[in-house]
């Protein structure tokens, strides 16, 4: 890269950082002025962001890209409309900086108290959705950060739209526009240097494919929180419900199937696998679900198709689900370890012992029984808007909201006092 | 590295893994015998350790390591002794595994609880404290994790007999001593692979010098906790009272300057330095304390040295100190975000909103008005044991206890509860 590409960039950081200082001491009613004029900036300028998505839509037709992602790439002015309702619903709720997460006077008399602190500079690399764009800043905003971004190439003229809106909604409520910015002009070269930036970005958030997850996880020098694929099963143990065992496995895998939460694998104890199986997959294919079994699945349903090890380890996104017949809980819980992406796993059971169980020895974000596991949410959560659902164990796991885009800091108020 | 020294490092993170499944579900009551056990072994084996320490010291003289590092290097009865007592301590502290975080039931009916959970498998690099060993594994088995350990060329013996001890006190206890697990045997090819291993390992600590703990943060996948270096300073304002002054500088400096907590640089406010300084300089001179200032320090002192930026951004661990002279409480900001660390950072004052836009601005672990810098750490905040101090800003900031080694999942409890 250039020298003088990377002036401009280390500028950017820079200006980012020294944004983020104002932000962190702008208060609630601020930062609700600046999401307030976002929503209105949105609506005000849909034309122009509609013009800008058609260029981004030529390009991606040309490039050959399949409908679904030309359907993710597309702003229309309903869409934009949502997107300016979805800010305001950020407005209603509460910020969490300032929040005192735990607080005592020491016996020496001295006071500790920590409070939650915006983290500082978020930087995102995202793909080809724009409203991610939206999304990520104004979370970032309202939890009292500046925002890098780096949206793809595929979404480069919306998305520069976009970064106007949400810099001329700060400067509006004199807040910095700098508090915004982008590296999309840069192509890779810009998300490479975002991602060593350790000086001036505080932690990156990749939402996306797996790929490019696990390309931000490999490249980066700035802490990432991983927010990652879902290869989530459901255990139907030997004392599950029928109806329940039909509905959960049903609503897991048909509700929404592109989503991380939805379900991937069943695996049946072999004890309910003929009470259970033919009702389960008769449900899952009235729904045009593509079912692939083990042997002893197919034993009982021969036009299953067969299953394989790579199948029990990929996240589908779609209509198509693996099912396996277990021993035991402890074989249950054995592919569970192998295959598990540690997002969320589900058991059917009216056993107490397998139940607890299941929720100790599980490792993953989400661990439910009877319960479908596409509740695994920050909006069923209660957290009103969700910044992606961490798969890692550091700082933050499960659904993430605006407290996860802080930090704590300890505040010590003495009278003089030394240490003896 | 050759295909069989891979093959046995994997075996043993694995090892690790698979032990670490039994520790997330070993009762507080199994763990305490475990560190029982461990004190107990380690005063039966006092006379061994002591032998393996001594061909330790031995090549240490060798290789002509400082008085300093030797004496790090060093255990004796006497010290056994205490890391035993120091054991027993940790017996006494609260089990944070189990502890319910955050629960509510969603309207649906559906319940949910965030629990505490272990991390997993804690890697710990370090250098030449063979007490250490000690310290992390002790404070990792107490919050239900395996570990795995590398503790440097130098403390090699010594390790290795204190390996043997831990893992001969879960074994009496009937957990796995798999648990803890050393990869010193392989040199710096197994501090490497440790780095690398993200598919065994769930966190790396780092602990020692700044150059240890950037080697892991530049070469590690393994997410790391960065427990850093202490550029600490501390603000004379116009309205400092000189008592509080004199004093809150000369403990934070002398009272223990080897640690990271120490002060290394004192600003003072242009209109308080003929006031404060001539007896805050006086006092640490008394105790031996070598000081640098700038031109306007020196106009007071001209015996004082010069100081220079390098002097300014450097952790001395040791009796040496920079002062300068400020204009304005925005100038002592400008000059501690340029040069701190992030660690601690402290204001003496009687001016009310001066206190507040110093404890609200300045971005630091531990911010404090008119207390020692010395008072950030563990012991004082009453975590009873400290893992280490946090100068990053995901998952665990300033003083790390006990919770700090945990993550959280969630649990989801359900009666056939389908998402509409």
């Amino acid at each position: 890269m250039a020298l003088t590409d990377t002036a401009v960039l280390d500028a950017r950081l820079a200006a980012a950082k020294e944004a983020s200082l104002r932000l962190a001491t702008a208060t609630t009613a601020q930062k609700d002025a600046a999401l307030e004029a976002v929503a209105r900036i949105l609506r005000e300028r849909a034309a122009d962001i509609v013009a800008a998505n058609a260029d981004d839509l030529e390009a991606g037709r040309e490039r050959e890209l399949t409908d679904g992602l030309l359907d993710r790439l597309r702003l229309d002015e309903a869409r934009i409309d949502s997107l300016a309702d979805a800010v305001l619903e950020v407005v209603q709720l509460d910020d969490p900086v300032g929040e005192t997460v735990s607080g005592r006077s020491l016996p020496s008399g001295v006071r500790i108290d920590q409070v939650r602190v915006p983290l500082g500079v978020v930087g995102a690399i995202y793909e080809a959705r724009p409203n991610v764009t939206i999304d990520i800043a104004v979370l970032a905003l309202k939890s009292g950060n500046a925002v890098v971004l780096r949206g793809g190439t595929a979404a480069e003229h919306t998305n520069r739209v976009l970064v106007e809106v949400l810099r001329a909604a700060l400067d509006s409520v004199g807040l910095p526009g700098d508090a915004v910015q982008t590296v999309d002009d840069f192509g890779r070269d810009g998300a490479r240097h975002l991602m060593q930036a350790r000086e001036y970005v505080d932690v990156l958030i990749p939402r996306g494919s797996a790929g490019l997850i696990r390309a931000v996880v490999d490249e980066a020098k700035v802490p990432v929180i991983e927010t990652g694929a879902g290869v989530v099963h459901m255990f139907l143990d030997e004392s599950a419900r029928e109806d329940w065992a039909v509905e959960l496995v049903h609503n897991a895998k048909v509700q929404r199937p592109s989503v991380c939460n939805a379900l991937e694998t069943v695996l049946v104890h072999r004890a309910s696998a003929e009470r259970l199986l033919p009702t389960v997959l008769d449900r899952l294919a009235a729904s045009g679900v593509l079912i692939r079994g083990d042997e002893r699945v197919r034993a009982i349903r021969p036009e299953v198709l067969p299953v394989s090890d790579d199948d029990f380890a990929t996240e589908h996104m779609g209509l198509e689900i693996s099912v396996g017949v277990v021993d035991s809980i402890d074989d249950a819980l054995r592919h569970i370890r192998r295959f598990s992406t540690k997002h969320t796993e589900s058991i059917v059971t009216n056993d107490l012992g397998n139940a607890e169980r299941f929720l100790n020895e599980v490792d993953a974000a989400a661990v439910m029984v009877n319960a479908s596991t596409r509740f695994t949410d920050g909006g069923e959560f209660g957290f009103g808007a969700e910044v992606g659902i961490s798969t890692q164990k550091l700082h933050a796991r499960g659904p993430m909201g605006l407290p996860e885009l802080t930090s704590t800091k300890w505040l010590v108020r003495g009278a003089g006092h030394v240490r003896a």
